[in-house]
């Protein structure tokens, strides 16, 4: 028994002159409790709505950038609708994300965010558990590759903003495709709302695939293409050759005929 | 005033008959109320043994993947050593980090993992803590593509595994870069035991700059190169060019010459 929770017992005894608590009060006690002892992943999800997930993306973009958007936007309305466990969540944890990893340009951040929250929700150490969760979080980054984003246009934003197919899930490929396409630079602020933009995108897509988890109703419908496959066939898992591991669209940084540049 | 709060209170008052309330109840209750609402970040960092956290992360890698094991081994340390508030982190979210993030292969769950746990002690919304935890981080970063990793041997390996520069933060190229200098292939049992080590060695790694932070004695140490600084000066913040962004070493997977197989 924690300290805390020996103390309120002790005082509450010798206020009541020794009485035997009620239901209620041992309840509150436990829940004292278990806020110390934090629940196991998966967290309880509730279904939410992709529209209000994307428009409070959108805005924690501009506060903690792209990771904190997209998982703030998730868990700050499981905050919001749910409450405990949620609320004892440090979002701000995910600015960390930011511009694919404290500005390296790794992994996009709307992805990064929005996979931690994913898996909060429906992952575990469990094998089964945790191979579903992955499995919805593949599909995710599969559609960040082949589609064309952003595809979620905030009410108010501050300009309008073309969409290319990244190709790749890095923040590196993914921004430079996006401007050599639409000729902004890199560090424009045109640039920023379009990483606003994703990050909406990315949240309310991640929330859609979590809905259709929660309904039972969760299929991948973006596979990988069969140019990647035929790649894996050889370099991945159970392949001659054995010496690689991924399933990104190899041609984000393969085969692109301008690597002897300059 | 919170539901539970507001039911002890009342339930308190009933059986004292009203009476004042003792300090030390209210310091009780005011527990409660605190683990409700969580501090913001950065989170209070005590410094850690760096070898303590590697062999915390090396059994973290085979239980929850290469992220949970660098988050767990600083988090769960900072748990053990501190108490509150990382006793509310449900650390096991980080497995969505595995292999790169769900098996992706994109960044370096060791890196992600890591990089989260650094976040939460010394960033913040506020401008300049959150630039200082960025720079610390950009030097992890910049470590894992320069050094020959891994470099911690745990106590009780499964198997002896020799070092290679990976040349970039990302899952995929790092591990490839490791089968192609070793010979083992990339599901291979060897493979994932290098992982595990690698693990081990980021996290102790990040804990050495943490703790150099906490003496305020932290200097990066690992500078981006010459060559990349020159690709930066066209295509980065401020070039002639600006359509990209990155820290990454950018031969990691430009200009290998091989792009055209098959």
């Amino acid at each position: 028994m924690n300290r805390i929770r020996r103390d309120v017992l002790k005082m509450f005894a010798v206020a009541t002159g020794g009485a035997v608590l009620s239901p209620s009060f041992a309840k509150n006690i436990y829940a004292t409790k278990e806020q110390e002892k934090i629940p196991e992943a998966p967290w309880p999800y509730k279904k939410l709505d992709p529209i209000a997930v994307a428009e409070r993306a959108y805005p924690g973009y501009y506060k903690g950038g792209c990771a904190y958007g997209a998982f703030e936007g998730i868990i700050g309305e499981l905050k919001k609708e749910v409450g405990y466990p949620f609320i004892l969540i440090p979002t701000e944890m995910f600015i960390f994300g930011e511009g694919g990893v404290a500005g390296t340009s790794t992994l996009c951040g709307a992805l990064n965010g929005a996979a931690a929250a994913m898996f909060l929700v429906t992952g575990a150490f469990e094998e089964k558990k945790r191979a579903e969760a992955f499995e919805m979080i593949r599909e995710l980054f599969n559609w960040y590759e082949q589609e064309a984003l952003p595809n979620y246009r905030p009410k108010n934003p501050k300009f309008e903003i073309k969409p290319s197919v990244s190709k790749s899930p890095l923040c590196h490929v993914s921004v430079s495709r996006w401007c050599k396409l639409t000729g902004f630079k890199s560090f424009s602020k045109e640039r920023s709302e379009r990483c606003g933009w994703l990050t909406a995108s990315t949240a309310k897509y991640a929330v859609e695939l979590l809905n259709k988890k929660a309904d039972l109703a969760f299929k991948a419908v973006h596979p990988i293409s069969a140019e990647v496959q035929s790649c894996r066939k050889c370099h991945d898992k159970g392949g001659e050759v054995e010496n690689s591991r991924t399933t990104m669209d190899c041609s984000g940084c393969h085969f692109t005929g301008k690597t002897k540049h300059p």
